[in-house]
């Protein structure tokens, strides 16, 4: 059986989504971190760094926590969410990194000084809105002439990217004017799969 | 032929230590950050980011960036640098995404905010500080009973973790606390074909 450990935050879409669209059975726990549980000693042993989402297999021992690594585990387990054939895999493979090492942390540092920072810091503000605006137009051409990262075929590069800009359009980092990024997030967005995972473990309403 | 576009800097040296790991042949190409050539059309015409290391694979006709893909390209190309049985082969790649998601985005941030900003910003120092010291408190546990970050054997992780960490050592990030994460360094330190990796293009004197 797998379990997913998760949150209704951008991270833990991109796994909750994976498994919908999977359609495999999983049990889902819920790590409130509003509450603090994600520093539980319970969670802890799971990751030590503190962090959802983490999935634990408990059919081969595999615990995994790192969105991404959770993402290609489950596309090699299932052999499903990444095509085969060397060029589309690469292709899916890369943005799938791009998206947890060049993407997900600049996001993540806009909300921190766009929302959360008690004291303003306009330089910062600036330097994120600038970096992020920079990755959002990346993936607005590479989307010029394709319907998904991979190419023809759904994977888990369009899952993880759109498990954050989930999240960046409910709190108005704004992508519209990218209209090839947009087309793509419509799209996708319009998956059942993906419907159903953004509300697990609940819907989210904010960062 | 492997080409590798690279600059003497961390995520470059990942994959300069890898492929003299592996001992393949490879043509190096040197594409300097400080002269601007990340930014010439034919190097973004490879990635569009603009950054490096980008690797090019003429049999396949791949062509990759983001330095953690590369990883995983080499390692699926040779059948080396990662375990293939799961409980070890999953260490591996989930302590390889934790470098690229969660330590070395935070590593880059306090290189902007503690030697490049022009503004001093003491809060976001102490962000920075703080994240990365979390981080390598995380890493220095993950080695207390094991040589390597998936176990027995040197992995992929273990090259991406020592190429940010031989900077972080260069500019002074202090992590000689962490007596595991310490000797661990020392133990990859002493790899000749990691001392030859961080020579390539050159030997890097910042960050
Ligand atoms: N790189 C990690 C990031 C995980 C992460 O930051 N998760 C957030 C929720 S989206 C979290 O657990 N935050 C709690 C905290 O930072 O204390 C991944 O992709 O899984
Ligand atoms: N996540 C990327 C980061 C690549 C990156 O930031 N490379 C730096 C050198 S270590 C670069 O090219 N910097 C040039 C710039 O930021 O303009 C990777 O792992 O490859």
């Amino acid at each position: 059986m797998l379990h997913l450990y998760s949150d209704s935050s951008p991270n833990g879409f991109k796994a909750s989504i994976a498994l919908e669209e999977l359609a495999i059975p999983y049990q889902l726990h819920h790590v409130r971190i509003d509450a603090g549980e994600h520093r539980h000693p319970a969670f802890l042993a799971l990751n030590p760094h503190g962090r959802i989402p983490v999935l634990q297999d408990s059919e081969t021992g595999v615990v995994l926590f790192e969105s991404s690594a959770i993402l290609l585990y489950l596309a090699e387990k299932t052999g499903r969410l990444l095509p085969t054939e060397p060029p589309a895999r690469w292709e899916a493979i890369k943005w799938l990194q791009f998206q947890a090492a060049s993407v997900e942390p600049l996001l993540g540092q806009r909300v921190h000084f766009e929302l959360f920072a008690t004291e303003a810091m306009p330089a910062a503000v600036a330097r994120y809105r600038r970096l992020t605006e920079e990755a959002f137009g990346v993936l607005d051409d590479a989307l010029a002439n394709r319907p998904y990262f991979a190419g023809e075929d759904y994977s888990i590069a369009d899952i993880a990217h759109f498990g954050w800009l989930h999240i960046a359009q409910i709190i108005a980092f704004d992508f519209q004017q990218y209209r090839h990024l947009s087309a793509w997030f419509a799209r996708v967005a319009a998956r059942p799969a993906v419907r159903k995972g953004i509300t697990l473990p609940e819907p989210a309403t904010g960062a």
